[in-house]
């Protein structure tokens, strides 16, 4: 008897019992483990020690809230004209989370994971944080458009990967990379809240898919919370009130 | 002076401040709360006591997982096509949080807390709860495909508010609507996940936009957990696969 | 043997053949066929003559553009932050279609349907229509925010459905409904595109589901109009400055 | 007194007037456009020939169908989880237009438009044809998992180019590519219809984008009609069992 073509290792359920990576989910996780905790569980299989637990929870918190972001934006114009599917909202709001802003955490994850293997494989750390440099457009992880001299949550993040002991290859190999661009652009780029969770991610030993799921997870709580405000106090109507006021049309072609 | 036309109490930020319902986001929220508690956090502008954050914490935990659903099976299928966008496989999977499943939480708390407050107004509360039986055609919160006599999430969520000092009218309400729905349909419904997580946002003071909200967040980390396992040992060509195995096409019209 | 689980009437497809309908794709309807009546095609199984296809095809045509709409301002905004994912930036601007503004087709589809369908069975046509007033918090298909005293869109489809001989009973009963909603609040509401279009497809013999239908194909072309112009021309980080500018936090709670 | 700081050409409203591209929609173009050529002139300002209007209509035409593809399941299964929310299941089915399958429609126009404009440029065409072949991993436009041994689709766009007038360089330059393929790989790789739509936006002076949006404009026609069939003749609980039914879990990790 041959075995199923799909094959899973996260979960399964029957009549009265859940199974999430062998645990059982009511007995055994429900009231115990913290979202954050059952998130890193879900995504590992292991159960997360308190520092891991306090790591991967900060970097859940720190990108839910800036305040009213484009993403913010689109979800509550999506809102007022679909209200009654909170999800397409939320939708909405989360599919901004590409190349340009959130979903760089997962282009910073890979550039730094790379780099640590290839300076694990042999290759000084100068060279490789110079070459990756020089191969990237646009460096992932690095300026903020309002964030200056310094991105304050980089600096969080950094403190506590250093109390709980996981201040490791990835964070100085990022220090090394933000050198070589100071080298090659003659100033010193500040390191943005993207590249600490790409950093973060990398310290607790998770994929570079894991930084851009943090980011999607962290901004869905975000927009439930502007939603949640909008509901009661609608601002989608004047929103487009200020874009309209502000547009000009040219004309033809 | 007049105040501008947009107004939001939920965040802001500066050069070197994010301030969240008038906390600093580095010094006093990043690294002290876990995520569910910043969601909580953002949501009301208070802190959650421990009972509170125990609760919160465990409505975000229930949904997370369930194996290959169909949002997992969107997701997976999505992210096959588009790997480059995981923000449009976490979407597309989200856009089945609808009145069928996860989205029902919304109606849930609202059907829970209108009845209790038509309670509070006076009215007994078993006509209520046949009222509002005999208005819907189909009961948001109660039976489930797969689980059976009970959902086992929905003893557990029921248990930890008992625990937590929280089972207050709207767990008591939603049994008075099982007790009518018997009463009416002649076999008692199971109350489930969805129906258990409503009463639980509407214990915890929240609206119910928020219900669907946890939903969406909770879903979005199980997304991403399946989303990192399609990533390293793919379903979704075997997925296309069986599907196309079996299906006919029968012609016009 | 018997037969598959799952069944399609719409097509298939082989090594060197995609049926579409009976049809063969490349063979019958590439080249022969312009898109809305391939899409009337792929929809009914019918071809369409030549009023359907006029028909049709202003129905599509109708709502494309209105301009710097809130669904052309999600997807813009999402386009600046996930240029690389142009599909994320169209889904983004089409989960507006809901039911306050564009998906509200569906509501008048369904509204003249079951009207239609309750004077042919006997019930006089300005009693139903006072009853669907009644019965309706909100119209759908009726009022405008800026078109008055006329949308001038309704007034060309109506003339084309008389031009086609296609001005049946769904043409008249939405009238009925305009008479009743009049003597129900004193002053006569002004038919809407979205109207208009529900009419339209009912006197195709369509489906209420195809009203909203057109809404996303059309809304789908307009706001790739609107990206391909952001590419070159882009407004969106001139849009997110002047919310910003228009937005007072009011800190907690 | 300084200009607007949002600027546009596409579309403007008045009370009672809709402007496109300097056109009167109302007056000038619906009952007289059929719907690409109206997705035409708004994109480009211009309004089209017959055989401009008959080569786009026929690139709308091509993906719209394709039987029960990825995009066809997600939103198929979206729909039955949110039937409220229709467009919220085509946007899960829009999603799906990734680099694997039809945003490559994009990558083949900017690949022919680049590889023209070098040759224009002075470099000759095989050179040119070679380099473009070893820059990249997955060559877009080329391939197809089941068509073979050509996409009809493709002959099928080909010879309408020629019957219009329209075989410039693009389709010139797209044999060199395949040339230069053949020469690399040992085998003859079959043009796809996302190549031959790359090719034919190029033909049509259009930007790269486009052709993604092609594919989105088609897809969202295709959806509905596949989301239509799924009201009458639902397969999306069909679709969850044989899946459920092939999957395996393999216990932790």
């Amino acid at each position: 008897m041959g075995e199923k073509p799909l094959q899973t290792s996260i979960a399964t359920s029957d009549e009265q019992r859940i199974t999430v990576r062998g645990a059982d989910l009511t007995e055994e996780l429900m009231g115990t483990l913290d979202f954050g905790e059952f998130f890193y569980f879900q995504l590992t299989g292991e159960m997360p020690t308190d520092s891991e637990s306090r790591v991967f929870n900060t970097l859940l918190v720190t990108v839910v809230e800036h305040g009213i972001t484009p993403s913010v934006i689109a979800a509550r114009l999506t809102y007022d004209s679909a209200p009654e599917a909170v999800q397409g909202a939320v939708a909405s709001g989360l599919l901004g989370a590409g190349k340009t802003f959130l979903g760089s955490m997962q282009d910073v994850a890979e550039m730094v994971q790379d780099g640590v293997s290839r300076i694990d494989d042999g290759e000084p750390s100068d060279a490789v944080a110079r070459d990756i440099v020089a191969a990237h457009d646009r460096l992932p992880g690095f300026g903020h458009p309002e964030h200056d001299p310094t991105d304050p949550r980089t600096e969080r993040i950094f403190d506590i990967l250093e109390a709980e002991g996981m201040d490791g290859p990835y964070l100085e190999f990022i220090h090394d990379v933000q050198d070589a661009a100071e080298e090659q652009f003659g100033s010193r780029p500040l390191i943005n809240a993207t590249g600490a969770i790409g950093v973060g991610v990398s310290e607790l030993g998770l994929d570079p898919l894991v930084a851009r799921g943090i980011a999607l997870v962290s901004r869905s709580a975000g927009l439930v919370g502007h939603l949640n405000e909008e509901a009661r106090e609608p601002m989608a109507r004047g929103i487009w009130d200020v874009v309209e006021e502000n547009v000009d049309y040219r004309g033809e072609p």
